[in-house]
């Protein structure tokens, strides 16, 4: 059988695998090694599973250098969930916690924490369509917040804090890395609660990845539903009920290739890389121009437009037709999206200029 | 490459799945058909992935005979999940939610909505370790329940309702029907709400399907998160945000299978012939005993013990031995527990009885 053709895939997520990860799961769904039940097909509570689960967790410890006293927890619903899930647990009635609103996300964040407690927004770049990310000198908390909540990358406009904020006095950070977790080192030691869906650099969508401080879970302050608790997690190691088990071994598969690859270090170099050939090119290019502010720039999904609707309309379909798939932007930015998460090849960044070169050869401002 | 060898798996969940869909899952995982991305990394935005969730919808509509005015939702989290949701949204403050209690799941979703509301315990056959389902005549509900909850199968302790309760008055019926949905032909106009989690009948964990009537989003009582209400999803055609897309591209090829063998009429009747197998060979054995009452036995999952823990421990050893899986019955009832969802083949029922008939002859009582 011959390998069938990839292209080279652009999307925001969910998101290209490596193809080494998807070879593995691949071998492994008619019997999971061995054993003669394939890996979709295995009790969660049988050893085969467990391995699984417990391997890849011990994966995200050494790869995050998970401080003691942290509980890795894998839950579904994606960041969504999460938004709803924070405040349940952690925003008491007449609380308060602050926001920093970057995005569309940390709005969706905010709007479910207002059902549980006081929203105080902590900075926002809304007015100028959320371009950039406002600076510790632009962020004022409020005096006494339950928690402080960012998202590290917003997908959809293409920033990406260069820095996490430093909560004030007692307050811990809660932070949405749905797109950019484990693309570049992690101080995990800084954050309270950190949340992630898996579909852009960890693994197919369905699993949730959350890390917390478990001296957080004293801080509850409702009863809330056992699924959204915190503490069955942590007490019941993802375990409480029937986990997204096919979704875990996959991410299990593609903590094992972070780590063949050298870890965060590494991949953070390779996404830096990536990430900062395309934006110089679009630096110097007369037809496309970056949308986010210089200093903010995610190295994860990088915008851009012509200033021409039917010029990115055009270029989009003649990046299409050469292989250079899902490029089209979010419609609250409009023009172009390139997302180039963990496993997005390097060589799909020098096809995508190579394609702006010669659009704009043809198609000059 | 030759096929891998595959063992009888009589697992309560994530179950066996048919060989033509994790072949076919196999072939999609590079390149979902010629689009050049795989299935798990295709946008859930993309008109590959949305023509996906929309065939898997349809096919539901198909097989189930889904009347007009029924939503059909994909969620996550689990039947869990929905044990929580379902009060969130349709019990009020002071109201009451008739419960059947007929296992160890019944009582979790009661539980939960005690978070709520009131919880009337219509009927329960806990005294006698839920050997059996209580009768319509040993059932009392409550003078004006918002709802009647049930599970149609109790996968932990092998007893199923032979057909629905009739809720009272305005209340409408709520079924977990997690462990035997589509095993039959279902009457989905007697049901307000009917969800399950995936793994057993229809797919790999991860994927909860739910069927709502869409008057109810009327009733629903209080405000609560996106993610928690069931309108998001019925607005959003369950992708409000990114769904478990693998799962629900399993989903999929599972009912295109269960059409192709027939539908539900000849899927209920295969599974009718595979347990009454079983359950005759068991009521003719002199080591082995079902512990189900007659009249409420599981289609689904037969559960069995000899009444000795050591000669159970021996026969499930002996039977692994033989290719025959995860047998161990759930701690609440010991003994052996052999689950024979769709997927599960005819032949591994020959081979079991095979195997206690031995087991038999070399340990009788």
């Amino acid at each position: 059988m011959s390998a069938p053709l990839r292209h080279y895939n652009f999307s925001a997520g969910p998101a290209v695998l490596p193809e080494s990860v998807l070879e593995e799961a691949g071998r492994n769904l008619m019997s999971l090694g061995d054993t003669g039940v394939g890996i979709m097909e295995h009790s969660h509570r049988g050893k085969p599973f467990v391995a699984i689960i417990e391997r890849a967790e011990a994966l995200i410890r050494k790869i995050a250098n998970v401080p003691d006293g942290y509980s890795v927890l894998f839950l579904q619903g994606g960041a969504s969930l999460q938004f709803a899930m924070c405040p349940m647990n952690f925003l008491p009635d007449g609380g308060t916690a602050d926001y920093l609103m970057t995005g569309s996300w940390s709005k969706k964040a905010g709007k479910e924490a207002k059902l549980f407690g006081k929203v105080h927004t902590a900075c926002s770049s809304e007015a100028t369509n959320f371009d950039r990310i406002p600076s510790p000198a632009e962020t004022t908390y409020s005096d006494d917040p339950a928690y402080v909540h960012f998202t590290s990358n917003n997908t959809i406009f293409g920033t990406q804090f260069p820095t996490e904020p430093t909560p004030p006095g007692d307050a811990f950070l809660v932070c949405d890395a749905s797109s950019d977790i484990f693309s570049r080192p992690v101080d995990v030691s800084k954050y309270g609660l950190l949340y992630a869906g898996a579909q852009k650099n960890l693994g197919p969508s369905g699993v949730t990845l959350a890390i917390l401080r478990n001296d957080l879970l004293e801080r509850k302050c409702r009863e809330v539903p056992a699924m959204l608790d915190y503490k069955t997690y942590v007490e019941g190691q993802s375990l409480y009920n029937t986990p997204p088990t096919f979704g875990i071994y996959v991410l299990m598969l593609v903590l094992e290739w972070i780590e063949k690859e050298g870890g965060l270090s590494a991949i953070g170099e390779r996404n830096e890389a990536k990430a900062t050939k395309l934006y110089d090119y679009l630096d110097s290019s007369k037809l496309f121009k970056p949308t986010a502010a210089k200093g903010s720039r995610s190295l994860m999904n990088v915008c851009f437009v012509t200033g021409n609707e039917e010029t990115d309309a055009a270029f989009i379909k003649y990046a299409d037709e050469r292989g250079l798939k899902t490029l089209k932007g979010h419609r609250s930015v409009g023009g172009m999206r390139a997302s180039l998460y963990n496993a997005f090849p390097p060589a799909g960044v020098d096809k995508l200029i190579e394609a702006m070169q010669e659009f704009e050869s043809t198609h000059a401002a």
